[in-house]
């Protein structure tokens, strides 16, 4: 959870409470998560300055613990740490090396016995990142554990959805894809229900099981795409892993001809409906080209909004400063 | 090119035309490449100065997309982004993990959406730095494209030359070994041709096909390397690659017996020649140790140099300045 | 040896030489040891502070050349080199790859030429730092070559030890585990000869030969860990790779059965004994959960004191101040 304090005092003042973790979305509050997206903004305009480098985070060493492969979300850590002038320790290993809980653990107290302020963690196993925030004395940011939370995803993905829909509430959200074992779809789900969503749910069979529904209050699966998207506000495609179809009762083909995201069953959604997709895409199997590209499109928008989520999370548990501490991107650059 | 106004304008407004990218040497005029050659002269004192940072760059930030491995070009970039006080943003990747053109621009786009300032790209692609070059809107660097181009290294070794022979013009230059998939040669081909030079081209067989003498004007191809020295100020030795040797009908004795570079045949060449090597140099191989450690090796020079050109170049796309600027290294160290 | 010039003058002059690289521990003088332990503890303390950046060697460029896979001694180089100010060049590559000891020195030469003020290397022949040194002109940091020393983590015991124990003087060592190969145990064998220590090694026999006794002239085996451990004030377990256990003459099971370091066997220790491992360990391999996480357990503080270690020899080998210079952790923060 965000916070060890969110559970305590009425909501507007725990929005004033020191966070101390950033480990999944579903315990936060809805003013914690506007409050965060409200701190992206200055960030956000911040990525087009000419001279993108603040000394908010300077002599501060930020570990990058990545026991996943990741190319984007580790390049997007590490350039909003440097942004805020951060020093980096950076760790890229294979979880399968690592055998056991205990091992992870020695790993992650070998990197904090070094001092970095705060450790950003992706790993292949659900719980990794409580695990190790329970286990710690400095922050944690879960930039993804297994199956379960992706939350710097699902924060990008809100002030993207905000910033074009100039809202975040009441939205029909369709989601198609690999949702049993997204870890973006999950965190997703449990933030947009904070603020009313909808979902419906689309994918082959054995990627939208049945138990799924009881992810919120509101969610439906769907076995036709164009059904899912019909009246959607926001579609999320996501990533399909090619390895994972080598079933032969269920092709790439089969994918492409039953829920590739085409310009034709787009039209199903709201005229003004967008589309997100984690990344990285791949072209013409989840998400024709031409509603990759297309103004409804905001594939690249999310990138950028990555940056100023994540400059925002480390600036909130790192700096030591409270909520009310100046914007540093209103500062002067160093 | 360097340019997209390189076209337009008398010659010596040319120079002061802003650049844009540096794609490849063929389209730079001689005027272009002595003013790098003249801005790298102050980076390459700086390289010696015991404090070798500067400010100019700081705030700004490089990408580094590396879909071949490299190591020494990987790292004299990332070098000369950090002497000038640039940020990065590290990608390594095999390119066989992209399997479509349209992949390398996802990955490129994704890399653009965080707003690096510029982009330094090696493809196994020929053509890749381009075809990225016309879809961004940042400058691109060509650190080698497939067997097209290598043009920073083209620079450093005009650098090399220039201050070893004292002049760039009507040279003689002996180029040994796998030309036909040297893009470092074509660079060098396409480079000192704009100064006269006559080539003599020598190397097994299968690498020097007749189709490589249409490359310049002045150039002929060599079955002995003795007569292919004959009478060189300039003798460029390239990489052998060793897979590439696997034929039986030519082996490493083969090419070590006819080939390589000693200091017998050596002598073949003016007395003040100079050897080149854009390495890594395999000795024993490609050249004989003798050779590549003597006074007339340059070999460590280029590897400095490259330090100096790429600073210039980083500096000339990327800081915004126009051509009458301070030079960077005239100023204080921060 | 730290300096060409240790064996010149009256051991208190000795310290006042300006050291050059550090390659190895055996040649130090206890004088030398002293000095850079003394010098250590204000970056020991640094390391707590709220901002850890110092502009100490700011403009100055650290090469880190791993040869061999690392992640702790090569993040606790670079994270000693970033809080200093230091810029870094990072060349990661399997020795494997390099067939000769020329191809070495031509990737060292070519780093060396982008003119880094030092090198830190990590290889897998014994020697190779040596080799190293002999050829380039820069301060050369051994990280690590093949069985031969480690001397950065024989200091960083010391340090640890010095802390614990408040002395170094006349202590009862017990080294456990694959002492033939390892480089820790050579280069704390040495170290800790020089401050009088007495020694038992015990292992596995395939692990312990005789010729190890002639290390040390205070130096005994010991079939039985509880024999080895009898009266030590410092008990040393090594690391075991199990991919040396493969034999069917000795397995992992007879390992833990025989030599791993119990609460039980602990016992057979001084009270006040302390227990020291170089990382990473393998918990229920080589030491027992309940003494690797207990008081005697000295494994976190070993890595934390790997930090402030290195940072004093980097600022000792490279800043160019001298030994009476104003200490750089008693500056204010940059």
């Amino acid at each position: 959870m965000l916070t060890e304090l969110a559970n305590q005092g009425p909501p507007h003042t725990q929005v004033q409470q020191r966070v101390r973790h950033l480990l999944e979305i579903a315990p936060l509050t809805v003013e914690q998560i506007s409050f965060i997206l409200d701190q992206a903004k200055p960030f956000q305009e911040f990525q087009r300055h000419p001279l993108k480098k603040l000394a908010t985070l300077r002599g501060k060493t930020i570990a990058l613990a990545f026991f996943e492969p990741s190319t984007r979300t580790r390049i997007s850590f590490a350039t909003a740490a440097a942004r805020l002038g951060a020093d980096m320790m950076n760790l890229q290993a294979e979880s399968s090396s690592l055998k056991k809980g205990e091992s992870l653990m020695d790993t992650v107290w070998t990197l904090e016995a070094m001092r970095p302020d705060a450790i950003v963690i992706r790993h292949a196993a659900s719980g990794a990142a409580h695990f190790v925030a329970q286990r710690v004395e400095i922050p944690v940011l879960n930039a993804g554990d297994g199956t379960h939370e992706h939350p710097t995803q699902a924060l990008l993905d809100a002030l993207t959805i905000r910033d074009r829909k100039g809202k975040l509430e009441d939205l029909n959200v369709a989601i198609v894809g690999d949702i049993l074992h997204s870890r973006v779809a999950r965190s997703n789900i449990h933030l947009l229900t904070k603020y009313g969503a909808r979902f419906s749910l689309c994918g082959p069979p054995m990627w939208v099981p049945p138990e799924l529904e009881t992810l919120a209050p509101r969610i439906a699966r769907m076995s036709r795409i164009e059904q899912a998207l019909e009246g959607a506000d926001v579609v999320m495609a996501l990533r399909v892993q090619t390895e994972r179809l080598h079933e032969p009762s269920f092709s790439a083909d089969d994918y492409v001809r039953l829920f590739q995201l085409t310009p034709e069953r787009l039209k199903k959604a709201k005229p003004d409906a967008i589309v997100l997709h984690p990344g990285p895409i791949i072209r013409g199997l989840e998400i024709d080209p031409v509603v990759a590209d297309g103004p409804q499109s905001c594939i690249l928008e999310q990138v950028s909004n990555g940056l100023a989520v994540r400059m925002t999370l480390l600036f909130q548990l790192v700096s030591g400063l409270g909520p009310d501490a100046p914007h540093p991107a209103s500062g002067t650059v160093q």
